[in-house]
């Protein structure tokens, strides 16, 4: 499986999530060209301020799994994980983690912080920017473009 | 409820976890004198890298309000806590965190690093060291001999 076509599940759970009314977020964890799990974000349905669609993803693969540890995993996500999310790729040992769009705001693989990369917290999951970004960044904006139509103030 | 209530609470659920073979770790959110939620570390049976004591709580509070966001709500920890869990604080904008014991490895309300208080993630939440340092130190002491005694070699 490619980058493109794991990133191509993430894209589909984030579509699922803007239909649902969501921040469109969608991410895919598999294990080598085995999909343990994906998730749109459910933040709003759930009543959750944890249920990213990372951290849902995790969660499930790692149960799927039987284990916490998922070394030999990759993530995609279609933006790049915030600080409780990137928190959540270093606990769980992620292998890999390819995002789509860059997140200037609250990203922390590389934006705001780089919170996998640090030494200090002897992480082991490597990052990378991935496919897909175009799309990803025009699922957000037209969620946020539907928010202002309906004069909803934004809360990301 | 005095901070060494809250407290209490989360030490409970920290001698669960030690009880149950998880790294002993509890938590406590309160909204006021309402107790939400009590959970003691997870990980290790769920499987699930997500299943701090501090995230649990978070969840299932929010969902016992019905509103991920929880402004007037105090979590008191008996750790620290780590990257995932001070993003979790600041993403669920939690008005105050109380915790027992610091973490100098993984800490992220002001250890490593200080999450909710960086204003670069625009985190409303804050935070304070409180009561009951030395009865969590024991009980991680407590556990980690434990470990070393039994030749396991430690993951935290």
């Amino acid at each position: 499986m490619t980058h493109t076509d794991g990133m191509a599940l993430a894209l589909q759970a984030a579509r699922e999530a803007l239909a649902a009314g969501e921040v469109p977020v969608g991410a895919a964890l598999l294990q080598g060209d085995r999909v343990l799990a994906m998730y749109g974000n459910r933040r709003e349905r759930d009543h959750d301020p944890t249920a990213h669609a990372e951290l849902l993803a995790l969660r499930e693969g790692a149960r799927a799994l039987g284990d916490w540890r998922l070394r030999d995993c990759t993530l995609y996500v279609t933006l790049e994980p915030c600080p409780m999310c990137a928190g959540a790729l270093v606990m769980s040992q992620l292998g890999l983690c390819v995002f789509a769009a860059p997140d200037p705001q609250k990203g922390c693989c590389g934006s705001v912080y780089d919170l996998p990369g640090d030494p200090a917290l002897s992480g082991v999951t490597r990052w990378q920017p991935g496919p897909g970004r175009e799309e990803a960044e025009e699922l957000l904006r037209e969620f946020f473009e539907g928010l202002r139509e309906r004069g909803v103030s934004s809360e990301e």
